[in-house]
C-alpha cells in the first residue's frame, strides 16, 4: 500500500484528494475553485479528447469555436436557462486596468466600464443560437452538427479537484435540425456515443436514462444521462445529452423554411462531457496503491524498469530494452523506459503503481542470462516471468485483458451494490448505511422527489431506458408508479 | 475570378475580409471584437495544432492547463509585464446575476462582488510562475517544459478577423531552467520550431531575428520573432519566443538549490503562436479566386466531383470514385467526394477554388469510357487529364509539388519585395509607395526607432540572426550602425 495515501476504506474523500495530488494529476490554484491540471492529469484528458473527437467526427460532427463571453441580455432570453445558471456566473464589467493616482498600485479603471456586462460562458447555447440565427434560412442549411472544445466557468461554492471546479474543460455539442424526430434521434445518438465511450474506453459501466423534470438541464425538454457508480457507493453523472425542443430557436428567433415553404422554428440538441470524467476514472477503479488506469486511456501503457548494480549491466539491459521498446511501439503501444539513476527500482515500482501504469516490465541480470523479463499487471498486481520472445504477442493481449478485467470488476461492484426495494425503511437503510444504486418505485411528482432528497440526500439519477414497465407503489408516497427509477446519493 | 470577392489588387483589406467570410472561415460575433471560428476555419486551426503539438512533444514538452483567471495582485508583481498588458485587460468583478427587484430583469448582483478582481489571462506567465513556485525546490525539479493550449483575451480596440481579436486561441509554452544558457538554448530551439513549422507546413518563408528593446514582450530580456511578408507588402509577426531571464522567478520568488547547494532564481522562457497564423496563411498565398492552402495544412487535400447527366452515369462514376477514394485515403490523403445533386459542377469548381482545396479531380462520362480523370491544381489552376491507373502515384507527388510551389512563390515574392537602401528618401518611398521589407542601418536607439515609426509607420520587425556585420550609417540619424535591421509596416 502506498504509505502516503489515506486508506480508501477509512476516508474515501481524503483518499481521492491524496491520490489526485500524489499522482500529480492536478492541484488547487491560487484562484478560488480553479485547479491547475498538471501534465499527467492533462495527458489523460488528451486521451479522452482524442477518442471522443474521433467518435464525434465519425458521427458527422465538426468542431468550431464560439466566444468565451456572452452578453448579459442574451442570457436572459430563455427564461428557464437563465434561472438555472444566474447564480453561478462570473461577470466581466471592465476592460482596463490602470495605475492608481493615489498610489494604491494597479486598479480597475472606472472609466473603462462596459455598457453591457459580459458573462463568462457557463455553457454556450445562447451565444451559439444567436450565431445560428444568421446561418439558417432553409431546410437546406440543416442539420448543423457542431461541437466545441472549450473552458467554461460556473461559480461553484464547494469545489473538488476534477469533480466540481469553478472553471473546467469540456466539449459541448450544439446541433440544429428541421424536425423534432431528427433532433431526438441526435440526442439519443450522442448519449449512446457517451455510453460507448464510458464502457469501452473508461471501462466504466453506466446506466442510460432520462432525468426527471427536476434534474433536467435548464432550458431542455428532456435530458438523457449516463450514471456511473463510484466505489464509495455514490453515483456520478458522467455525461448528458439534451433535447432542447424549439426553446432556444424561439428565444433567438431562429426560423427556417421547410420543404413545403412553411416557416418553423428550428429543433435543437446539446450534449457535453467534461474534465469531471477524469475524476470518475480515478474514483471508479483506483485502490490503496494508487491509480488504476484502463489501458485504452493510459498515457503510458507499459513502463520498463532496469534492475542493475553495475554500469555494464545497465548497458546490456538498455540494449535489450531498446529493441523491445521499438517493437512494442511499432505495435501502437505507448512505452516508457525509466533508466533514471536517482531512484531505486522499488521506489519506481511504487511510483508507477501510484500512477496507474497498466503493465510494468522489469529486467535484471538474471533475466539477461535467461532471456526473460518480469511482467506485472497493475489491476491485479500479479507478476510472472516470461520469455522475451513471447513479449510481442503477450503484451497486446495482456492490455486487452486488463481493460476487460477493470470493466468486469466495476460491473461486478455495481451488481453487488444495486438494490431493488419496496420498503421505505430498507431504502433509507441502504442509502444511509450501505450506499449504492437503489431501484425503487416513484409516483412521478417533483414534490415526492424533493421530500426523498430532503430526508435521505438521495436523488433520482435517472429513469433508466431499459427498465421494464412494472406496476408498483411509490416507495415514499405509496401512490401508483408505472416503473422503478434509479436512486442514489451523488457527486 | 470569384465574382463575390473584392479584387485583391484594388483593396487588399476588403479582399481579405471578403475571403474570410465567403470561404466560411470565421465571422464577427455579437460580442465586440470576438470572432466565431466556423468549422472550415477551425479545421485549419486543428491541422496547425496537431502539427505543432507533435513538434512540441518531439522536443520534450508536455501539455498542462492553468486557470483562465489571474488575481489582479499577481499581475502587478512584474512591473514591465503589467505596464504592457494593463490597458487591455478584461476584468471579472462579480460572480452572480440575479432578478432585479424593481423589474429591470437580470442584473449583476452587487452583493456578489469579488474581494479581489480577476483578470482574464492575456498571457499566463504570472499564474504559471505562481504555480511553479511550489513545484521547484532543487535543480532536480528542472527543467520544466510545459505548453498550454488556451484562449486568451486582450481588449483590442481595432480588431480584424484572425489577425487581431479580443479573444483568440493560442498555445503558450512556459519553461523553467537552472541556467541562463539552457534557457537561451530553449528560446532558440522554439523559434526554430516555429520557423520550421512556418516554412515547411504553412509554406511561409520567415526571417528569424531579435526584437528591438522597444518591441520586446513585456517582461522579457530578449524576444525572438519570425517575420513573414504578406502580399500587400506588410509584415506579419508569426510567432515569438521570449528569454525572460529571472524576471518572473524574482517576481514570484521561485528559487532552487543548484548542484553545489547554492540558492538561485530560476531562469525562464515563454513562447506563443496563435490563431493569427490562420490569417497569415490566408494573406500570404491566396488570390482572386479565393484561398490557396498548402496541402500539409489543408483539411481537404483532394476533392472529387462527378460530372453527369443521368443517374446511371452518376452511379457508374460513384463506383469508380469509391475505390479511388479508398486507395488515396489509405495513402494518408484527406479526400472528399462531393456528389451532392443540388449544385452544378461549375458551381462546385468555383466553391472549392474559393476554399483553397489543393487538388480537384473531376470525372465525367468520357472519362468513364477512357479510364481517365481530370486533375486540376489550385495553386496554378492548371488542368490535365491522366489515366486512373496513374493516380495513386501521381497525387502524392502532386501534393508535394504544390506545397513546394506555394513556398517557392512566396519566397520569390519576398525576394522581389526586399530592399536594401542607405538613402532616407528611398526608404520613405519604398515604405510609402511600394511596401515590402527594407534592410537598412539603424543607430540602435529607441529614439530613432520611434521617429522612423512616427514619420513612416514602419517599425523594426527584427534584427535578423543571419545578417552579417556591416559598418554603416543609420538611415535616419546618420550615426554609426554595426548592421542592417529589417524595417516594414506591419499587421
Amino acid at each position: 500500500m502506498a504509505k502516503f495515501l489515506t486508506n480508501r476504506d477509512d476516508n474515501y474523500a481524503q483518499w481521492y484528494n491524496d491520490l489526485v495530488i500524489k499522482a500529480d494529476l492536478a492541484e488547487n490554484s491560487a484562484v478560488r475553485g480553479c485547479m491547475v491540471i498538471k501534465p499527467y492529469g492533462y495527458a489523460i484528458w488528451e486521451k479522452i479528447q482524442a477518442q471522443l473527437d474521433r467518435m464525434f467526427k465519425a458521427t458527422g460532427h465538426v468542431n468550431a469555436y464560439f466566444p468565451l463571453f456572452i452578453p448579459k441580455s442574451f442570457f436572459s432570453r430563455e427564461a428557464a436557462h437563465v434561472q438555472g445558471f444566474a447564480k453561478e456566473c462570473a461577470v466581466v464589467t471592465h476592460y482596463r486596468l490602470k495605475n492608481d493616482e493615489t498610489g494604491r498600485g494597479i486598479v480597475v479603471d472606472p472609466a473603462a466600464k462596459l455598457e453591457e456586462e459580459l458573462v463568462i460562458r457557463p455553457t454556450s447555447e445562447t451565444i451559439i443560437w444567436n450565431s445560428y440565427k444568421n446561418w439558417i434560412q432553409s431546410y437546406r442549411d440543416l442539420p448543423i452538427l457542431i461541437n466545441q472544445w472549450a473552458n467554461v466557468v460556473r461559480w461553484e461554492m464547494r469545489t473538488r479537484l476534477f469533480l466540481r471546479t469553478a472553471e473546467f474543460l469540456w466539449q459541448e455539442g450544439h446541433t440544429a435540425h428541421s424536425t423534432s424526430e431528427e433532433a431526438i434521434e441526435e440526442t439519443e445518438r450522442m448519449i449512446n456515443v457517451y455510453s460507448d465511450f464510458a464502457e469501452n474506453y473508461m471501462a466504466l459501466p453506466v446506466i442510460k436514462g432520462s432525468k426527471s423534470e427536476n434534474e433536467r438541464f435548464a432550458g431542455a425538454i428532456d435530458t438523457y444521462t449516463i450514471e456511473a457508480l463510484m466505489q464509495d457507493g455514490k453515483a456520478l453523472q458522467a455525461g448528458t445529452s439534451h433535447f432542447l425542443g424549439q426553446n432556444f430557436a424561439r428565444a433567438f428567433d431562429v426560423q427556417f423554411t421547410d420543404k413545403t415553404g412553411k416557416l418553423d422554428y428550428v429543433w435543437a440538441t446539446s450534449w457535453g462531457l467534461s474534465t469531471r470524467m477524469v475524476g470518475a476514472l480515478i474514483m471508479a477503479h483506483s485502490d490503496n496503491h494508487g491509480l488504476v488506469l484502463p489501458p485504452r486511456l493510459a498515457p503510458v501503457q507499459v513502463v520498463i524498469i532496469p534492475i542493475y548494480k553495475t554500469d555494464e549491466q545497465l548497458e546490456r539491459i538498455t540494449e535489450k530494452v531498446k529493441s523491445i521498446k521499438a517493437r512494442l511501439e511499432k505495435a501502437g503501444i505507448f512505452v516508457k523506459y525509466d533508466d533514471r539513476d536517482n531512484n531505486k527500482p522499488g521506489w519506481k515500482f511504487a511510483d508507477y503503481e501510484l500512477k496507474g501504469v497498466p503493465v510494468r516490465l522489469a529486467m535484471g541480470p538474471r533475466d539477461l542470462e535467461n532471456d526473460t523479463i518480469e511482467v506485472a499487471r497493475r489491476d491485479t498486481l500479479e507478476k510472472e516471468t516470461i520469455k522475451i520472445n513471447d513479449l510481442d504477442n503477450h503484451i497486446p493481449v495482456l492490455l486487452e485483458a486488463i481493460q476487460e478485467n477493470i470493466f468486469r470488476k466495476a460491473l461486478q461492484f455495481r451488481a453487488d451494490n444495486t438494490y431493488h426495494t419496496d420498503s421505505w425503511d430498507e431504502f433509507v437503510d441502504i442509502i444511509e448505511n450501505r450506499g449504492g444504486f437503489v431501484m425503487a418505485h416513484w409516483d412521478g411528482t417533483t414534490a415526492t422527489e424533493e421530500k426523498i432528497k430532503e430526508e435521505t440526500k438521495a436523488t433520482i439519477r435517472c429513469i433508466p431506458f431499459d427498465t421494464p414497465s412494472e406496476e408498483g407503489k411509490c416507495i415514499y408516497s405509496g401512490k401508483p408508479s408505472p416503473r422503478r427509477v434509479l436512486f442514489a446519493r451523488s457527486y
